[in-house]
């Protein structure tokens, strides 16, 4: 099941994706696609309607961020060999967890925008999980339990206010703009996560090309591993880590700049295309 | 105005504190005391309010924390010249960011639990604010127009995995039951927030004494400064550091034990007191 959220930005309705790829509107069956209405037990009843049987929506309708009330944007760092190569860090022994503020989630496909000053706005391509069920200190055995589905997620990051601003990467990761999620949450019956192709390209120019098979830390395990740490509840996100080409990683670096296009997509979880501009 | 959570956790209701330090009932007139009601233009109408006219509350009533929903639980390190010395660390140029998760919050006098296998888990007596109005990019001279008020927030660390386990601090300060907040939300009309005494003590034993006078950076500052970095909005707290006196600062370190009672204090924004439990 792909679920979706459309409308206008803080006024989005519940739906999913028909097997023609259009959308039906859902809001006689649930209030929102949020940590309400995710948990894996509900997912299977809403997995028995005809998506035929629902209303349609115009085809043209906004898509917003596919899950609302993000209580917790959890991301993973470096958790790609080659990208903690090209970040100048080392493979870590355990993952690296950060945060992204909530306030930055925005639709798959809307503006994406630069910070005022900000030189060193970065894409990042990324598997993300969206959590169904209140997880605390659970095996990795059990994790998926514990798991709605998952979408895709531009990581985006200011890679000054990320690294050169003192401590945390808090600064640089959660700007206005900085979480498109979307297009659909895609449940987790309907997909294997374990090989998945990636890409994100700029103005059409393919920058990165990678895939979930090398992640180093596995969804199961870093479900399983967040949870010793914190509490985590239904609709918080993890964002897993990003495979090798981002803007940081070019000699010289090359950053995102007003005009730009990005188009990202991971295989069976959609594709998200956002305009850069100015704030 | 002291505004008040109390009830079983999870089902807290909104009240006020009277002038004999009772609570009395405000859910007739708000929902709750969350981002949709403590807008600073909102807090002036409930101010009109006679408290001696609202219902009573049962004195020996749970206190819940004295905001809920709230979206992103900022926090800000070594911001007390002293406290960075004790944590080995150099006083930052600009202020240092990190997250607890939401999940950790719980009431002022709810307890606080030692992850399993935790040896490290540790105190910090801070002044939080709580944000009343959306804020992005604001100076510092109109940052306190984007506030509501005052708590005091216990932020419970474990230093093991807050520095020895890679990365961010994210690890050490997001476990259940780390974020105790209250026991009042004092609205911001009612307190100057430059010089409050401040203590912690453990088992009767005061091991941190300070004022929010030696803070490095203040509210109006941090408040602006995250707005540079993220959307802040209704509901959101920042913790602002802690003063010197952490049991990672004593030699040899002191950590807490199951059994210890933690009490501490901000002059005019009230006292917490948490059993500290294993998991």
């Amino acid at each position: 099941m792909k679920l979706v959220r459309y409308g206008e930005p803080g006024k989005e309705k519940p739906g999913l994706v028909d097997r023609d790829g259009g959308i039906r509107d859902l809001s006689a069956e649930i209030a929102d696609i949020d940590g309400t209405t995710i948990d894996p037990e509900q997912l299977v009843k809403l997995a028995a309607l005809d998506p035929q049987s629902l209303p349609q929506v115009a085809p043209d309708t906004r898509l917003g961020p596919c899950v609302n009330h993000v209580g917790n944007f959890i991301a993973v760092g470096l958790n790609y060999a080659d990208h903690a190569a090209e970040s100048g860090m080392p493979v870590p022994d355990e993952p690296v967890l950060f945060n992204k503020a909530p306030s930055c989630i925005v639709g798959p496909n809307d503006d994406v925008l630069i910070p005022p000053g900000s030189e060193k706005t970065d894409w990042e391509v990324e598997l993300a999980v969206v959590i169904g069920r209140k997880a605390a200190y659970v095996s990795e055995a059990e994790a998926l339990d514990y798991v709605a589905g998952y979408c895709v997620c531009n990581d985006v990051s200011e890679r000054n206010y990320q690294l050169e601003r003192g401590g945390n990467w808090t600064k640089g990761k959660g700007c206005p703009t900085f979480g498109p999620l979307g297009p659909w949450l895609v449940t987790k019956d309907e997909i294997d996560v374990s090989d998945l192709s990636m890409t994100l390209s700029v103005d059409g120019e393919v920058v990165q090309d990678g895939s979930t098979r090398t992640m180093i830390f596995k969804v199961p395990f870093i479900v399983h591993y967040i949870s010793q740490f914190m509490l985590l509840m239904p609709g918080d996100v993890i964002t897993t880590g990003t495979p090798p080409g981002v803007g940081m990683g070019f000699t010289p670096p090359r950053y995102l700049r007003g005009g730009e296009m990005m188009e990202l997509s991971i295989e069976g979880l959609g594709t998200q295309r956002q305009l850069v501009r100015p704030t």
